[in-house]
């Protein structure tokens, strides 16, 4: 949990505070540079000793930066589109996508998996029925026989005899993949101009494939593979935020949402059982936050069924979906009292934060989770802007999940060296990177927006001891209780050292 | 002085964090409210006790303001050049000319006034030459003969001559105003899409008008006109950054830095007698930073001579110019300790923190800046990445001098409502607002920088106490000394009460 770990001592100003030079004559310079030193030290990783094996990396990964920081193309102040071939190809990504970063704590169920495998795999099974909507979107089923239509849709047609019909399928396959993602060839700041139009075309990328992902057969195939793409990430563990669906079969039947956590647990245990270097998932299960009260009530009553059924797989309870539209989190102050009202754990995962609109009343978000105990905060962008929030946040170590990518898309800011993230790394502030949806954004893992905080937030001056801490929070602020945060983290203890010993082995050799 | 005057208590959080509200049951709502008008309190005027009448106008721009949150084009969002006319026909910004709104802090001798009278008024003189150069720029120059030919630049041509050879005189005057300013209708972001490539314009409009405004009867007719320009805008005081070069006359003679300053002392001497409700300005003498360590020596010595001078006029000193291309302040820590060493005064006004290249030698400037004393902080822009040098400039009251448009138009930021001022003022951290270059940027006055920062930084939660107490701070921060300060408060105060008065009459009338 939050806070068992302890957070390193942040060094004291009394020293620059109680030291007055009195500017009569030139700044001492053993001051200046104790000064210096004394705000690198405040930084992620500012505390982390290295051994001689980790300093030689080090200074190979700081000479790798000075080269990108001094180019005209900067990615991190490029959009992420723009910028993603060029992090791609950089020795800096590809060093990072080797170091173990331990756990990605906030990731969605349905932008896990590389969209490529989407078309690739999922529509290329047999009884899948397409039909294009008014919105020029996509919708999918599987069925048996051809399915009753839907409104504002075009007759279905099946996929395989679509395919066969095409001459050009690869055409066919890229243009059913421009409905799965955001990402684009085009220029993004003109394709999606703003907040408006870029969360609209989220959320229909997410309706294009939901009759996907959300068929049984499917749906387990799509699981493991995101949990084989963040693995080949060198990421150990995840807690994966899920919405829990009815999952359906050819038939039409559906499932109920037991099945569907069942499921993800089993297929944990197939996965891990395959890879005995992965450690492992836990669920925060979601509701979208556009819900009326009377929903929220029944879905909080569920939420706490399935963790009580669940204990160990099930790691609380979150609410999704673009803040600034939904209802506030104090609008549902009373459902999301339940499990405290009646003595049961329900521990949350809130979303907060994800917005710009200071001083309105989603902007109290950030408050109100913390208020509701709330174990981490998904985003956190506006909390710079709340400095009541910031310093309980901090004082009570609730980690921020940051998602530079995923906020950068989004459009809650252009160069990712003015994100909040590259202010609460300076200062250390309780925090983990993540990836929200990878798939969304075309990436993949958590390599890119490891990236991007190393890169853009932490500028020339984050090294490998902020890597280390970052990959370390990411396991001490998970939902893992004490004594399995022991075990993931010797875990992860073994993974580092052995990333470390090939990665000066290779220079050397 | 800054810190003169004593800042506000910060309301300590003691509260929030002594009384654990255990997430038992559903946080008390009386709780959460007082937390809510903690971090209100804690803001840039959270603490301003309003009348009724100021009540009443609050009321009216609290009101107006949520009109321009809830807005698609939210203009500080977008860039400025956009913005502007958006901006410009805003109520709130019709209100924003009339507040009283005290002192420019941060103001460059050429740039503060309209490039449009240079145009109308300068280059309608007679004698004026003007060539083309390589680089697609002009110069210009006052002479009684022909010039001799510069390098680089075409035949000099009469200005009075090549108007009269011109059908469309409004064409030839437009596309001087265009060498002699950044602004542009055309698409900002492709016209300047690069920091390197905006410096580079912003540097060579300087040297268009170069030959203007050093003209010695252009010169003082400058001046003056930009002080008219800031007291239409309701600014009482200035306090100018200026590089008093040679000023020259017709036949080509010239003048030293001190006939400059004293010119200034004179021209500024008229224009209060002239507008007896202008309080006054003092001069802050600047060297390009680029110089060498003897240029820079020599520039000291100067600047401590003319400190001794005009003890009351001259305020102080600092380097101007692109921090990420010129000499961090510690390359010249010999040089800028030479008052000390002499035990003479010499206030510094240092620009630090204008960059985004974290981590380099120039990204230490803000430290530097603090360590030698400086009176305030020209920009800031990357303080908060510095948690050292922000605790050292709130502890001792040094603020920081911010100019929201001049960081977006320079691309340091796009969104404003990602400046790092937005931060700064949710804490009430030492600060001015000012405009840097308004004419460069197509700007005039303060009115547009202060929209900015009260529409932009503050959201929804800042207030009239907000823009009280930016304009108190504006004094408070000044270089003035104590009694002076306490004059110029009561000279405010009048005009503040003024205002009040008149726009809270005109509501009821």
């Amino acid at each position: 949990m939050a806070g068992s770990w302890g957070r390193p001592l942040v060094v004291c100003l009394c020293m620059a505070l109680c030291c007055p030079w009195g500017g009569l004559s030139m700044p001492d310079p053993k001051h200046r540079e104790s000064l210096i030193q004394m705000e690198v030290s405040m930084q992620t990783g500012g505390q982390m000793v290295l051994n001689e094996k980790e300093k030689q990396l080090n200074s190979r990964l700081v000479q790798m930066k000075q080269k990108v920081v001094t180019r005209a193309n900067f990615p991190p102040a490029m959009h992420f589109f723009k910028a993603r071939d060029l992090i791609t190809e950089s020795p800096i990504f590809k060093l990072l996508q080797k170091v173990p970063k331990g756990a990605a704590l906030h990731v969605h169920d349905f932008s896990m998996t590389a969209v490529e495998w989407l078309v690739k795999n999922a529509t290329y099974r047999p009884h899948l029925y397409m039909c294009c909507t008014d919105t020029r979107s996509i919708r999918f089923i599987f069925c048996s026989q051809i399915p009753e239509p839907l409104p504002h849709c075009s007759a279905w047609v099946l996929v395989e005899k679509l395919r066969a019909m095409t001459i050009n399928v690869t055409e066919l396959d890229d243009s059913i993949m421009k409905n799965l993602t955001l990402f684009t060839d085009l220029d993004p700041d003109v394709v999606y101009p703003t907040q408006d139009v870029v969360w609209g075309r989220f959320e229909e990328a997410f309706r294009a494939l939901w009759g996907l992902v959300t068929f049984a057969p499917v749906f387990r195939d799509y699981y493991y593979q995101g949990l084989g793409e963040f693995h080949t990430d060198n990421v150990m563990y995840l807690e994966l935020r899920a919405l829990l669906p009815e999952i359906y079969e050819l038939d039409g039947s559906t499932h109920s949402m037991t099945w569907t956590l069942k499921t993800y647990q089993e297929q944990t245990r197939q996965f891990t059982a395959d890879h005995p270097d992965f450690f492992g998932v836990r669920i925060i299960f979601t509701i979208q936050r556009g819900v009326n009260s009377t929903t929220m009530a029944q879905v909080v009553a569920e939420a706490m069924k399935l963790k009580k059924d669940f204990p160990d797989f099930m790691a609380g309870f979150d609410l999704v979906g673009r803040e600034d539209q939904g209802r506030p989190l104090w609008y549902f102050r009373n459902e999301l009292s339940l499990p405290s009202d009646r003595g049961l754990q329900l521990p949350f995962f809130f979303h907060a934060g994800e917005t710009n609109l200071e001083g309105s009343d989603v902007d109290q978000n950030l408050l109100d989770a913390l208020l509701f105990n709330t174990s981490r905060i998904g985003h956190g962008f506006a909390l710079l802007r709340h400095p009541v929030a910031k310093e309980l946040s901090r004082k009570r170590g609730v980690a921020l999940e940051i998602c530079p990518v995923s906020n950068q898309v989004l459009k809650l800011v252009d160069d990712l060296r003015n994100h909040p993230g590259a202010v609460l790394m300076a200062e250390n502030h309780p925090l983990v990177i993540s990836s929200d949806d990878p798939a969304m954004f075309g990436a993949s893992g958590l390599s890119y927006d490891f990236y991007q905080a190393f890169v853009g937030f932490g500028g020339l001056r984050s090294d490998l001891g902020t890597l280390k801490e970052l990959a370390i929070n990411s396991i001490r602020y998970s939902s893992l209780p004490a004594q399995q945060q022991e075990k993931a983290l010797a875990f992860w203890q073994k993974k580092w050292d052995k990333f470390i010993f090939e990665n000066t082995q290779s220079v050397q050799g």
